[in-house]
């Protein structure tokens, strides 16, 4: 099923369209976060008479409150504020609110319809499309959810304009993903922009081309059965790093840790494909001018590899599954790695990075 | 979504079969309720080498915990049980296990795979197949879910030998209305089968008869855009009689509500299609032979059409939507009935079988 897709820079007046093409003739209501509540909520009502009219519910910010509590809270406002099967949803934040604003939406009334407006890159980029809805429960990250694509999800910078720059690299790490896994010319040009320079008008059309990746995959294979694994390069390194960050009491964005974790299936994808050590030393450079180091010691790679083990897209407990790349653009799935290999890996992700 | 709908003398072998069919890699797990693992679980695990090995998550039976609170408990069960995207779930009960057990594992890690064992009539003919699952959410029925197929649905009238003869009327109820959608040849042959016999071998072929019209229904319009509005037949007065009976304490079983409403749907669609007086006389004997009389008064129809008209079938508040019949087989859907009519058909209804 192929979601419509609007990258504008007029979000307010793309809603009130898309709300009148949807045609929706039950109350619309917005979700949103008491942070965006406060910064992006007042801007887009300013423009927009569906975000004036609408029906607002607030949620606490943060991951932690992507919650199954958080989510009562929503169908609570649902029923509350008499939503219907004709009812639409305006999921208005970072990857937190359209992730579980999709989820509540898709299971109200066996499903209202919604569409996603990311506040953030990071959302911009990757939770807002794709159709992956849900909760964390009990400590599990998305454990909870269901395969439900947005009627629309309308995207724009102008909202990004007051984002700290963490969080447009941070967004800008799943950017350069996307151009990984287009091709070699898309990853080029990609690194060839400069994200910290906040040019928001300059940085729509790349948004476009760059979303458009993820779209096409998705369309080809909506519930993860095969292609779709490709946008999980960089995340099984990626992800091993983000708890072992968070275990430190010292957590990372997302973006950062998969952008670090790109690195790593690069340099897997060097030694098992033969990928380019050319390409693979470029993105070395980038990735320590934005990104910093990752202080990570030989001490850490048990703990590493054990939570590799235990990411979710490993179906049996003992192989690490990665996705990995013969070339940019070349993208080979499922591919299983010893642990001898990894831990080479790492030596050389440190060499080059610290 | 065809889905695979097996009737059977045997069920512990196809379970078995099935489970192997599904070449599940991950754990097998039981929901079922209180009082079905007492009574159904141990006979089944006498004979399936499945049901023997799977991991049971037990919850309290009875609509009421039909609940949020009892979503969490499978979800903890199915965490705490290890269960991974490969697992499968075997929903062993009435309609609420198959309902809130279909909506847990569509739910779990964006869908695991899940088999639906209906051990009462009732979730044979109506609940287990169909995609329909969900929980209840602050009084309202079903208020939360999504549509989502089992695997399969192993039918098997074997079970049923212990249930009271109220489970088995409730569940005929249903079957009259399947009868009604096919053809006055089906309606007729229903009719003349002595569901209070307790024949269960009898009963096996004729429920594959009728579960294959609802089959058929949702094949072609799985989310109820349009035709499935047919399995509506009876329920918008049916549902208004469920309620109105809860409302006075005394509760009536869902299909004898049902049998009660296609009665009404039956007047109306005479008043307004010229639906076959004969067929109506007809059924009032039956009616009353099997399910006795229902003591509502002119003092009722407003809390009645009150009941329907907030029956969340209905789009907008105020016009109340029927889905009726010209003839056995010939069906009528979205048919507004002004309140006058509905009145006159209460009063018939009245005449006819009290």
């Amino acid at each position: 099923m192929s979601q419509q897709l609007i990258f504008t820079d007029s979000p307010a007046l793309e809603l009130d369209r898309i709300a009148g093409d949807i045609s929706s003739t039950g109350r619309i209501f917005i979700l949103t976060d008491d942070h965006t509540a406060s910064l992006v909520l007042p801007r887009l009502a300013a423009e927009s008479c569906v975000a004036r009219q609408a029906a607002v519910i607030t949620i606490p910010s943060g991951d932690v409150n992507k919650s199954l509590d958080s989510l009562a809270r929503i169908w609570d406002g649902l029923v509350e504020g008499g939503a219907t099967r004709r009812s639409l949803m305006i999921n208005l934040g970072g990857g937190m609110v359209t992730d579980i604003g999709g989820f509540a939406a898709s299971t109200f009334k066996r499903g209202i319809r919604f569409v996603n407006m990311p506040t953030t890159l990071l959302a911009a980029v990757d939770a807002s499309v794709g159709g992956k809805t849900g909760i964390n429960f009990h400590g599990l990250k998305n454990e909870i959810g269901v395969f439900s694509q947005a009627d629309a999800v309308i995207i724009s910078t102008v909202f990004f304009d007051t984002l700290p720059v963490e969080e447009l690299l941070s967004g800008y790490g799943e950017m350069l993903k996307h151009g990984l896994l287009e091709s070699l010319d898309a990853f080029r040009k990609l690194m060839a922009y400069d994200i910290t320079a906040r040019d928001m008008k300059a940085l729509l059309p790349i948004l476009e081309d760059n979303v458009g990746v993820k779209r096409r995959v998705v369309e080809e294979d909506p519930t993860e059965k095969g292609l779709r694994k490709a946008l999980n390069l960089g995340h099984t390194p990626g992800h091993a790093f983000e708890s072992w960050a968070m275990h430190r009491r010292q957590p990372i964005p997302h973006g950062y840790a998969v952008a670090f974790g790109v690195f790593v299936d690069m340099i897997l994808s060097h030694m098992l494909y033969g990928f380019d050590s050319g390409v693979l030393q470029q993105y070395a450079v980038t990735l320590r001018n934005l990104y910093g180091t990752l202080p990570i010691t030989c001490d850490d790679y048990d703990a590493l590899i054990d939570y590799m083990r235990h990411d979710k897209k490993n179906v049996s407990g003992a192989d690490i599954n990665f996705s990995l790349l013969a070339s940019p653009g070349h993208i080979r799935l499922d591919s299983i790695v010893p642990e001898e290999q990894i831990r080479q890996a790492l030596d050389i992700f440190r060499d080059l990075v610290q």
